[in-house]
């Protein structure tokens, strides 16, 4: 998947994690243009004086950015920021391309490499100085048409979660405290991971209401002719989705790879015997894997001659690949071939004659039954608290927390500072959009006061 | 197309142009899958010590590296460059995943943006500090699978530039003075520019040869169980592709886009009459462009109601649609449309019964003609000379001249100083692989000694 880069912080991305990404970005990309929302592409570099135009956003940043100073032996004029992130890159022109009424919506969006030079325990794909995404852009007429996209946007970060990547993720919207530093309010698919007990950002779909097209004078003619502010949105999500995956599906074995995102789906290992019929077998594992890539399956064989199936066996366990198929002897002599799930390991002897049917009701399965399993494991975490007392035990056996609560910014500070220690605080992690029903006189259960909202707390990456 | 940054020398990219790198980059992407090269990703970020390792290359890129040396407040402890290329990005890690000659060949490609702070004349799409690529990176156990490579890699640039751009290119290979810094040899797909009787450099498919395998250790161990040094290639084109398609096909009205590459293949405008049916007029317009989507068609209306006609006519032609369709009245009674070609302006009306099959051939005739043209203009400006007086004549005239050389450095490097002047230097532009024949005696145009292979000059960008 990864290879670790001889700078601290940047991984390279191998082939094998590059498929998914692109699997992930041919569904996005053609949903977004459905959208009529249009791909371009703004510099990687941002002068210092337009980085710093939004104060709250710049402030959120301003320690991890990257600074150019030189080019070749000869010191710059002026350093040169490398984009954290796009807004203040491309709402100068923004400012520019609106005028009137007709120039809106305008809807854009990148595919890029941003830069986040953070000192805080890098980790491939889930926290990397450099990494890649996609930040849609976009301004309207109205805030209404702002609130809907802000959604619409988010429902495909959740199907490239649930229907790609197996992973369930709860829809919400942060906190105060937790929100895109300048925006109005963001939306969020969170993801949790069982195994260390930490909630985990998914992907964010941002309204940044007016407060940007006021910096950067983002001003319209409307129909009535007056001046008017457009209303904007940004939203991105990154490679960290792939990191994301590993961890909520692989195992002692390695990585799982749901179907949809292998770009190995099946393996087929051929398994000769001494006195068998070597040629016979190897004939048979060619022309399975020739049937099922004229169906649109993604299969492979391994016919390498200095390793055993048994080697073999483990090696594509450990890549994830979501089935194997073996051809020994007895297959051949019977017509059929044996087939491996990844996910549970069952094994199963299918005729050769309707394989390619069977292969694809496997391969669906595989897809729905780990992310079945996925939300089981998931859901065993979430844990309903009340009190101050229940939150901190629920927190010590590492769940996910679903808690009333009074929605004001100082309690959850109170909250962080209450729960610090080795593992980290706990923070909000998304108040859920499908809120569960709040009886009168529900109580926070951190102040006391009276709860406005369930939201999701927890650790997190 | 574009719009300027305030960076110097950065450009933004804006959907008319994306979109034509997107049509390319899906081609391509898909033939070189064919070719089992596969996409990764490598960091922006290259370490002192690694870009220096080779000593050709990295003077070859030197002066155009852009360093950066801070993050946040903090200086960083060891500048790091911003590739430039990733030759010496990448290769550390070929040395690390080749080990035997089953690792053989090793075949990847990457999408992303590289920076080189260039000093000279910035130019949109033609030199900019930042630009978008695709770089392709190969090793192999053998020269000749190398070379083959390097002409499969070449022609498809060529198909790019011939069958998608519609601008005729020649396919050569670089004198050792142009050729790229630390390889064994560079081919080039080079196309000319009549209006500045330039020429320039479109796509470069180089073979490294051992020279980077050396430096980098690139070593595998042979099926006889020898050492030996891999065979590498790297091979790119940029988003320069578009500002040569812009240079040779624009005109005084503006762009002239090829339909194979147009985001706007048709543009649908209704020309309704104070006294017409209007409704009737929209009603067809919008019934042409589902027509003709739904057949494949990227068709759009220009339905605003605060510009005429006339002045449609004109801002479509500026963008460079290939085929404008008008409905007015009589359009409407006699149940067809007027189309217009944006390349020569020929009009002709189609029923709008048959209307799909005559646009797609349409589409395909202006694509076709495109090129012709585009190849008649270039063809016109190529001069054969064997003296250096014509050669200084047809330099005089702008041309793109084929002369015999001895193909010497030292000969090249005396035209370039002969030639000196407000223009710029003649240089090679390349050798073309199909070399007219030499009679024996022909003697090379600038030193007169025998020459040794037919090679295109002229001043270049």
């Amino acid at each position: 998947m990864i290879e670790y880069y001889d700078i601290s912080g940047c991984y390279i991305i191998r082939p094998w994690a590059m498929s998914i990404w692109e699997t992930m970005q041919k569904f996005f990309d053609a949903e977004i243009k459905k959208m009529k929302i249009q791909n371009c592409y703004f510099p990687l570099f941002v002068s210092p004086t337009v980085l710093q135009k939004e104060k709250d956003h710049i402030e959120g940043f301003a320690p991890e950015v990257a600074w150019v100073t030189k080019s070749g032996e000869s010191d710059l004029e002026v350093p040169i920021a490398i984009r954290p992130t796009s807004e203040t890159v491309m709402y100068p022109y923004y400012s520019k391309w609106i005028r009137g009424h007709r120039d809106l919506p305008l809807k854009l969006n990148q595919w890029c490499n941003v830069v986040r030079w953070e000192f805080s325990n890098p980790t491939p794909f889930i926290r990397s100085r450099e990494f890649l995404w996609q930040e849609g852009h976009t301004a309207f007429a109205t805030k209404s048409e702002a609130d809907d996209e802000v959604l619409q946007i988010l429902e495909l970060y959740r199907r490239i979660y649930e229907e790609f990547l197996a992973v369930p993720v709860i829809k919400g919207k942060k906190s105060e405290l937790e929100k895109f530093a300048g925006g109005l309010y963001t939306t969020t698919v969170e993801a949790f991971i069982p195994n260390t007990g930490r909630g985990i950002q998914g992907a964010t779909s941002h309204c940044l209401g007016q407060n940007f097209s006021k910096m950067f004078e983002i001003i319209f003619e409307n129909e009535k002719g007056e001046k008017a502010m457009a209303w904007q949105n940004s939203w991105a999500y990154t490679t960290r989705t792939i990191g994301v995956m590993v961890m909520v599906h692989g195992d002692d074995k390695g990585l799982v790879l749901p179907p949809r995102v292998a770009s190995v789906q099946v393996i087929v290992v051929p398994v000769p015997y001494k006195d068998a019929d070597t040629q016979g077998i190897f004939d048979a594992c060619t022309a399975t894997v020739e049937t099922l890539c004229e169906a649109g399956i993604c299969a492979n064989m391994d016919s390498r001659d200095n390793y055993s199936p048994g080697w073999k066996y483990s090696h594509w366990e450990m890549k994830g690949v979501p089935l194997r198929i073996e051809i020994g002897p007895k297959d051949l002599a019977k017509n059929q071939v044996r087939a491996v799930r990844r996910d549970n390991g069952a094994k199963v002897d299918l005729p050769r004659s309707s394989l390619v049917e069977r292969i694809k009701e496997l391969l669906d399965e595989i897809q729905e039954s780990l992310f079945v399993a996925a939300k089981q494991r998931r859901d065993a975490c979430i844990q309903i608290v009340k009190t101050w007392d229940e939150f901190v035990e629920a927190l010590g056996q590492r769940k996910m927390i679903l808690a009333p609560w009074c929605d004001e910014e100082e309690v959850e500070k109170d909250v962080k500072a209450r729960t610090k220690g080795e593992m980290g605080a706990a923070k909000t992690l998304c108040s859920p959009l499908e809120q569960p029903e709040i009886p009168e006189g529900t109580l926070c259960f951190a102040s006391g006061k009276p709860a406005k909202r369930w939201s999701y707390w927890g650790r997190s990456y």
